[in-house]
């Protein structure tokens, strides 16, 4: 069963249940929350496991880093600011007590590196691999969040940085994209966002799926990584480095659809300092495309990781 | 390296980064965020894991509901009011597709039935044992927070319910004191309270460490339940159940402290049908102690379940 196929089955029991104050629910990268006095929150949960996320072998810091930087780049997708972090770790009796305290000082140091410091947490011990679940909590920023459910048919697909072979390292050292994706907020007129987890194709479709239109990529325009083409050159299959970029997935790069003209704007400014390029369209088709450098079109398909697919 | 331990460990880390929007931060029940129009909220994580939490086999309604209700548990130790939960997984290969909408449905049902709906999360795959770390919201009661810091000396010491021998099957099946919580805050000047997660002994040092006062518990006092008798009839060492009582944990009670004629009203009366015990008192000493029935004093030691200790 995919964990896509079971985030499903959990919305169809939710469906009909929404509490007026859930502004956003399951099955977008956060929750959002109005409160009575009129803030909202943010919110999202995010699992890191031993041999799933990270080696064996992986320095602490390394860990702890990561369990929360990918809590908040889930914050970011949404276009919000992080608050703060709490988190629940599972320790085996391989884990030393120096390595306890390791991989809990290197939570609290990315708390504090991406502004949202530890508040609370949990330690337990278990027979298995080590995991860290990272809850985040987050405040919409000025204009307000963006979920994956508003593009229109119409705008362009942009993408920040590149895409591709971030097993090469990037998937544990990347940086949220919270101040992009801020700044884009302000800047630009932002109808949907995701940030990049499960693979550029995979995620795109979350986009058309959950705005209910059509996604139609530019191969071409798809900005390929040099770990990606570092893996495509090592590689025994030397498999195409586009295909690295559409499926390797754990880029957490900011995938974004707004209108052609903010998105020219866009790609010609950068965001802080970072590439934004313009990889596609959104359309009122039903289906989603890629089309290749030829000028063949071919269906998307989610070739990004999914996890329970084995 | 005990998990008390670590957590000191994690607070000397955090002591003087303290934003100044957190009201309540390491090292209570749960974090107490104070957001910009006004609101507070209350935000706890707690994970459960096979094979140390519950046993191999256990029900998958059962798994649910528990890794809901112990996170919900924490929210009541506030007097705080339950809003909405994210639950992270880790299924392993063991775990078919009926088990996985099982562990997910029992944790959507147990949600809406403690008025705290899912509205999001993250499944994930791991070798190891079946985990689920379940992130709880609240809201304060209208009389605000109770934390474990504010015991004063001479309050009397007060417990929910019967305590001892969970393990018999109320550590699955226990209802977090949530309504009772708020109802004690509602009636009394409630100073500390926690929940009895690691066992009455631990708990109460915990609230007499935070509060920088003693606890002196009178052991005749002490509210042994019915599974704490029959496990030392049943027990091959035939312990005296009120060791059961006290350090056993996992029964979800609430241990509270307050001015002496407000435990006498409420131990009078008991909360919503629920029994409530006087069985002790806060003092100016430094130490805490139990008085045997015959009088002698002993310092009372935490023997209750503390994780990482083996």
């Amino acid at each position: 069963m995919g964990e896509l196929e079971l985030i499903e089955y959990i919305r169809g029991l939710a469906s009909g249940h929404a509490p007026e104050w859930l502004q956003v629910g399951i099955g977008d990268d956060a929750a959002v929350i109005a409160l009575p006095s009129g803030d909202s929150i943010v919110l999202t949960t995010d699992m890191l496991v031993e041999g799933t996320h990270f080696e064996p072998g992986t320095p602490p810091r390394a860990i702890g880093r990561k369990a929360v930087a990918r809590a908040l780049s889930d914050i970011a997708a949404l276009a919000a600011r992080p608050l703060c972090v709490v988190a629940a770790v599972c320790f085996n009796k391989e884990c030393n007590r120096e390595f306890q305290r390791r991989i809990c000082k290197a939570v609290w140091e990315a708390s504090l590196q991406f502004a949202a410091p530890l508040v609370g947490g949990d330690v337990s011990e278990g027979e298995g691999p080590l995991s860290l679940t990272v809850t985040a909590v987050g405040l919409p920023g000025p204009k307000g969040v963006v979920t994956r459910a508003g593009a229109q048919a119409g705008d362009a697909v942009c993408v920040t940085g590149t895409l591709g072979g971030s097993l090469r390292g990037r998937h544990l050292s990347f940086t949220p994209r919270i101040a992009e994706a801020l700044d884009l907020a302000e800047r630009f007129e932002l109808h949907a966002m995701i940030d990049v987890s499960d693979g550029l194709s995979t995620d795109a479709l979350h986009i058309a799926q959950a705005s209910g239109r059509g996604i139609t990529l530019k191969a071409e325009a798809i900005p390929v990584s040099e770990d990606a083409l570092a893996l495509s050159r090592e590689g025994e299959g030397h498999e195409d480095p586009l295909r690295h970029a559409l499926n390797d997935g754990e880029d957490y790069e900011l995938v974004f659809c707004l209108p052609q003209r903010d998105a020219k704007a866009a790609a010609a400014s950068g965001v802080l300092g970072t590439l934004v390029s313009i990889i596609g369209a959104v359309t009122s088709e039903k289906d989603s495309f890629i089309v290749r450098p030829g000028g063949a079109r071919e269906p998307l398909r989610g070739g990004g990781w999914e996890h329970l697919t084995g």
